[in-house]
């Protein structure tokens, strides 16, 4: 048997996630192989490699895991809260890095990774945002760069989970869920932030005391693009994602996901998903394929750590509108040309 | 020959609409003749009375042709700033009339033609809002009276022209084109409006200097439903209405118009009407129609002077917010029993 | 009161399309009072009369009723099988006749008619075929005739009814249903008919013992082009109508009627009809407009009795096919310039 | 670093669709490796493991091949005429194959390979017939599986390529393309084929002399169920794939491939595909990658050798109805429990 140059991953966090990305490498991509896994509760880890029945060594900690020799390369997909110093740990052993967003849950995190990463000289983090890598964004993305549209102007968005548990409360519409918008609409339309507002209808009677649900995000980028999203977390007839681009002479809507069409019943009908892990199930294989591609090429062109850093000021000026009911500013230093 | 009881109708104002209900009354509609037309240019009104070959006299003045004997009711679709004279006039003489929207192009004449009416103690004056006779917004409003979507929490509508002419400037994108929401929302929604908020994306290349393109308008009603409407009056690719309202468990849109599918040069497409008369071009039938039926039953149903006078109060409020970009208060007194 | 010009209309049978062919030139077009109607059973005349408060004379004989003085045309709506007697005696009165499909039941009483019409000089006789008066199959015949598919080489179309009653038995499928396909698909096609086939798939269990359901018939036609139609009456899910016509560069379908789009229930949805007379509503009226436009301009263009004839001249085929299994060829005289 | 499990996999043919294997293997998917690789031209073979940079012997004889110690598994993807003995070659190794369709290009071919597979007694060959991996088709089956449409009763099809070139003739409509409806649509309705026929409408003017196009199959099954299937491969709009299976109380149709929506110039259109690789091309990874790990799990679960041979014995009922112009018997031994 001949061998194949196989990358040796080691994962941090071994939650849905988690879980789920070691399920991937092992069983549905090529070019990579499980070696370590950790969690910060090692039955877990150990729950992880007996089901995917891998072979890989169990560590309690992290930090050793990132440090042993046959980790070529590092997933964090751990808590949070955790993140940061995970992927500091990373990248003071100049080795790639995965991150699950968020890349950190402060600002200030974010630009000690920033500054990190930029003083070892190459780019080492690649931040999980699927979305850039979902086929329908990427045509949005072609289009609106044909000039199929012309000019953008304005965004309409919407972002609805079935509904969510009693632990989900209202900032978590803006840092776990608006994220992922916040991230790709300034990759689809490659404008920046300026300014955000969040206002509040009337909520559902399917929300809960600590949770203003629906709610609406207004944004404002530096070309003047106007964006609103409808983040509605309890809407209860599906996972669904909308996206239409409006220019200055067409509108470029993201497909709804292809489904069998039914005549029955007097109806005629599409399904819509329910479960967020379907919608999105094709973009997470790339995502990774892209990045184990890319660190066997020696060079990451994934969401980099700017991009988590950028999205977690945006998302922190939502927060605040949230409390202040005021249009909010979002400013931002100029991108490094390391980023670029 | 049997006699058919006919309603016998004077149109004062033959400009476009005019001409074309004119048209309607004459070959589509039944139970009407238009015996009377009169326009502040009679030559216009000759070529109509001509042009449609009917048997009719032509008037110089609106005033006498509302008083002449053998008109049993007036239309008035004459220019916006005269609307408010005639509608008073037709009350006095105590006769049934269809004006054209806006009903006065300010709140005080609103308001005087609201008080003639009541002290005459009988509806008499239609608003020309034809949308409530529209089939796709009926369905929409049925759907959410049947509860197919729970309480509705939010709207998201779109109101875009092909393109307009130089003379058409900001304010318009309110009174003449918002207009029509303003109207239909409350009805969908059986709600009013306490607030509205206009803002300005970047404009469109293909506008002028007087006139911003496209605009947003932000409208909050009374149980806390949040409302935004894109207007995109230079929209290029066609004339295309859209409503989505969304509710606690679902959410309804207004249909596109139906049209054949075509599947040719790796496309699948269907046309999008560019002529913004094909749109409503039945809701006007049925709209006038209802009309007719009404005044000949002696009762009217329609859209009532209240509904004229609470969409331009409301048309005021966003007219103020474009010029001071804040969020401004709409109040409205209580809705009279006359008017429910 | 000025007077319109009225044509007064005769009504000969008061079944559903008769009542609702009364209904609409009442309630809904323009130019037309019913003035006399007449049924086998005239207590049903009566009742047409009284639930519409029309100032209409009753008739006992249907014979009667053509020959009265103030009865300038007619509408023959009485059952099938006494068409041909009516409109013959129409044209014999030199009235124009509006006469539901089937013109006659048999070849031979359509020839008569032909014939007599032909003698008479003048097209008197129009068969009510509403189809061509769709807005969608009018937006198929254009396109087709513009060009945008090329040639047309082959036709897919479906009718289905939800269910029929026991009464229904199998040749029906082709004389009262498929009628309407043999009818406007050789107007959308601009082609006549040299062959016809029918096809018995395993029936469903929602039919009974006398009615093979569904059908597929295959037509082809003198140009080459190869037409197969789904009748399927008992489908349960709704009256659906669909017809697909393939070119040499792309492919045109009827459009489905325009429905509000519903998202609830992990469902994406638009409602299907249920009721035929919903499907063409529009389509009736235009056609009925139309005669009644005709008739006072002097000068018939609809639906003529010619066409009734190959209606049934293919239908005939189709029914033999029913029995023999076999193609078997639909032969035709040429068509007079008469009717051209 | 740990090692993986990994197939070695030997291909034989390096046109098109064996480079694309090769690629899949290498670059996407998991759990295989290319260590083989022959092509009657030497050449081809060597350019196809340069281009994907892998390290793989190549070999002139696939016989050579197929005997190699470190080739586990044997792919297949040479000249259609030559499948049967590399098939057999490898079944006399007691390898696992994986055979491009067709298995083979006579029925009597097809026999000696079922016969050769029984007597070894084990499943070792895969036929290369993605379609039952697509997720379209797999809801397809779901829905006729659930009982959602009732007892099926029609199919009505359609494969549809933009152009083909001189080399395609006529009976490649049927062996070539018709090929994929014919194991597909057994696959869906768990039925076997009683009768084919072929009917050729007009020829399209983008058509050769060698080619009649379109044409449309007839076919009948066991249980009744009707198909008509249009084959037309030079269709000039798009690569087109269409399957609407009518039951007795509901319809469910294959989705349109998930495009974004375009408004613009007056059209509401999608983009439909060009490139027939484009269509299937996640079923051909879940195809590929399901022959992996069914290999490596020691049991073959995708189309047998079974469907080789009843698609194979249907497509030539097809071909001599193409030239008798008759409907053709289809028909088959009882399958072996062994393929069951």
């Amino acid at each position: 048997m001949t061998k194949k140059n196989v990358l040796r991953i080691g994962v941090i966090g071994t939650g849905a996630i988690g879980s789920d990305h070691i399920r991937r490498c092992t069983q549905t991509l090529s070019g990579a192989q499980i070696v370590a896994v950790g969690d910060v509760n090692s039955d877990n880890a150990r729950k992880a490699v007996s089901s995917y029945n891998i072979n890989a060594k169990v560590y309690d900690s992290g930090h050793d895991l990132i440090k042993a020799e046959d980790v070529d390369v590092v997933m964090v997909t751990s808590w949070g809260q955790t993140h940061a110093e995970y992927v500091l740990s990373a990248i003071k052993a100049g080795k790639y890095v995965f991150c699950e967003k968020p890349l950190a849950t402060t600002i200030k995190d974010c630009q000690e990774i920033i500054e990190a990463e930029q003083a070892c000289g190459k780019r080492l983090v690649q931040v999980g945002f699927m979305r850039p890598y979902d086929k329908g964004y990427r045509e949005l993305r072609n289009a609106i760069a044909n000039g199929d549209i012309g000019m953008p102007l304005m965004v309409h968005a919407a972002h609805r989970n079935q509904s969510v548990g009693e632990n989900y409360v209202t900032n978590m519409a803006i840092v776990d869920t608006l994220i992922h918008e916040l991230d790709v609409l300034r990759w689809l339309l490659e404008d920046d932030y300026v300014s955000a507002q969040v206002i509040f209808p009337r909520s559902t009677r399917h929300t809960h005391a600590k949770l203003r649900d629906p709610q609406i995000i207004l944004l404002e980028t530096k070309s003047g693009i106007r964006i609103d999203v409808e983040v509605f977390v309890n809407c209860q007839y599906g996972y669904d994602i909308q996206c239409a681009v409006v220019g200055e002479k067409g509108i470029v809507s993201l497909p709804e996901p292809a489904s069998v069409t039914m005549r029955s019943d007097a109806k005629l009908s599409k399904s819509i998903l329910t479960d967020w892990k379907e919608r999105f199930i094709d973009a997470y294989d790339i995502e990774v394929q892209d990045f184990i591609d890319s660190c066997l090429a020696g060079k990451l062109t994934g969401p980099s750590s700017w991009n988590g850093y950028v999205a977690t000021v945006a998302a922190e000026a939502c927060v605040k509108s949230q409390e202040t009911g005021k249009v909010e500013p979002i400013s931002l230093p100029n991108c490094p040309s390391f980023y670029k």
